[in-house]
């Protein structure tokens, strides 16, 4: 064992992999560490499906720019979402907050404001938690939990050469909205007086401060009788999803840049940044989007469903993970996440 | 609403009801926020437990007298001791962490080293979880799941008059520990070159750094076929866990200090820091002993059980709270928990 070795060195990947490797599980947890929920046996025809999301201030979110409703919301969000990924219907949240001093009862009344709207909305309930202090603002623990078919779970780890890969919605708008918000605080840091300039960027601030989980892709899904073969939500980047999923499917991927979705206003603002805009869509994160594939069988029901886009397809693991550029280039995908948390 | 309140006025329990008041459960969760756990419908026979805790350096523990292997140890502890408080059997954990990159790999592997030891002592599986950066030290989230007999789940609500009061193990022996601990942290903040003086208190430096969860209290009482009226385990210190029981069962209690358990190492070291023992006993907290109550019928088949005192019984709640102090005096018992976490 290398004492010297740091953090930044084995990344999170190579962490999660040192620390978790002596763990067993029994046979009544079907999947344990290693997707975007644990699976247990639950009934004759479902899993539970469990997840658990840190979100701490600094790292997840920055008070300066983000309304605690809204963090509230996306902590809800953000842990349902990978529910979703498995197919699956969450049910439950347990919430837990650290929060110091500073914050008065009004400012975490908002907090829960948020957390109450998202389970209103997403038709769960909060069922516990904790509440502690701290020494240094704000930390938030999401647990989610929900069920899903026997028939209908999806892992990660079944893509097979020849399916389509699909991605709901579009891609790179919360990264963009992020730019945004970045460069008004560092103007407001400079000018106390100045006003936030945030007309014409609704979109893309609401992609990075209010963000959905698509509970609809997995309804529509379930009614055109199509059962993924493999899924993930969107929280890194869609590179770093597509190698989760290679990587645990053990194959490879063609995608094409002309066909990842992406929003008009997310252009612009890349435009504005002079960020070319696959480069958020690939590495962005924070979209909170499913990236699924399918059996080419199905490609004919897929195409019905709305908001639903087919960027490519599996290929052999020996082929790697590529992108054909807009100028027909073979471009090598490297999984480049935001890198400040990141699932077991 | 008054938007001046602080987290101080109100106090950690009150912000829970405020922060909680708008929420509804369904009927498949049998019990949401108030309890050690929440209750989830599972199968025919059983109901499923969840609890989530939060741990935080600086809160909860400090890394100057602290061992990371300890540290995880007591994390999956306290998670699951309130799995045993509402009498059922801990199955799985998550655990989420967020470092900062202070941290070593190795530091971590022995933070790992101590949850796995805890997991395999207590027969449960690490199933999940989520890592993260950190702007500031550790902090680690546990949420631990378990199941419980319908038959056999034990909440905090069902208390009656004349049931006797049991509490398992001593007390205090936590709060001494650290009081130990915190000296000899002064001492050598005093002089670098100063070696901590630990012999003589190692009772009561076990009791804080590698507290033990209840499971044998809750499978003594199944094979004596004794199922509490009522239980809770004792993290913020008897006279909050006897307060909770009290206003959630609508009852009134009456102690004797003579007859709470305290460890005669434990009662040394009070002596040492001129702190009547009772003290630590009723506040101290951490000690992840149970307290609940049985009928006067159980008194025979309680008295057999190892390890478990009946300190008082349950009178009517216009009684209020009370102890018999050793010369005789009725004495008012106030809730003084360490206050740094409270459970929904």
């Amino acid at each position: 064992m290398d004492k010297q070795r740091t953090l930044d060195e084995v990344g999170e990947f190579g962490l999660i992999d040192i620390l978790t490797k002596n763990f067993n599980t029994t046979k009544s947890t079907i999947k344990g560490i290693g997707d975007d929920c644990a699976v247990l046996e639950y009934s004759a025809d479902e899993y539970q499906l469990v997840t658990t999301d840190f979100l701490l201030e600094g790292i997840h979110f920055d008070l300066v720019y983000t309304p605690l409703k809204h963090i509230g919301y996306k902590a809800v969000v953000a842990g349902i979402s990978d529910i979703y990924a498995m197919n699956g219907t969450p049910k439950q949240i347990m919430v837990s907050i650290a929060v110091s001093a500073k914050f008065s009862v009004n400012a975490l009344e908002q907090l829960y404001d948020g957390i109450r709207t998202a389970c209103q909305n997403y038709k769960i309930e909060l069922i516990g938690g904790d509440t502690s202090a701290s020494m240094t603002g704000l930390a938030i623990n999401i647990t989610a939990m929900g069920t899903v078919g026997k028939d209908r779970i999806t892992y990660r780890s079944g893509a097979k050469v020849t399916d389509l890969i699909c991605v709901s919605g579009d891609l790179g708008g919360a990264y963009a909205g992020l730019q945004v918000l970045q460069r008004e605080k560092a103007v407001y840091n400079q000018n106390k007086d100045s006003q936030p300039k945030l007309a014409g960027y609704e979109y893309v601030l609401q992609r990075i401060l209010k963000p959905e989980a698509r509970f609809d892709i997995v309804e529509k899904l379930k009614e055109n009788n199509i059962v993924p073969t493999s899924m993930i939500d969107i929280t890194d980047g869609l590179s770093s999803e597509l190698f989760h999923i290679c990587f645990d499917s053990g194959v490879g991927c063609k995608i094409y840049e002309e066909r990842v979705p992406i929003n008009e206003e997310t252009g612009t603002v890349c435009a504005e940044f002079n960020l070319e805009p696959i480069i958020p869509a690939l590495h962005g994160g924070e979209d909170y989007e499913l990236l699924f594939t399918v059996p080419l069988s199905a490609y004919e029901a897929i195409k019905k469903i709305k908001d639903v886009a087919v960027i490519g397809n599996v290929v052999e693991k020996e082929k790697g993970l590529g992108m054909i550029s807009r100028s027909g280039d073979f471009i090598h995908i490297k999984a480049q996440g935001w890198n400040t948390s990141e699932k077991r």
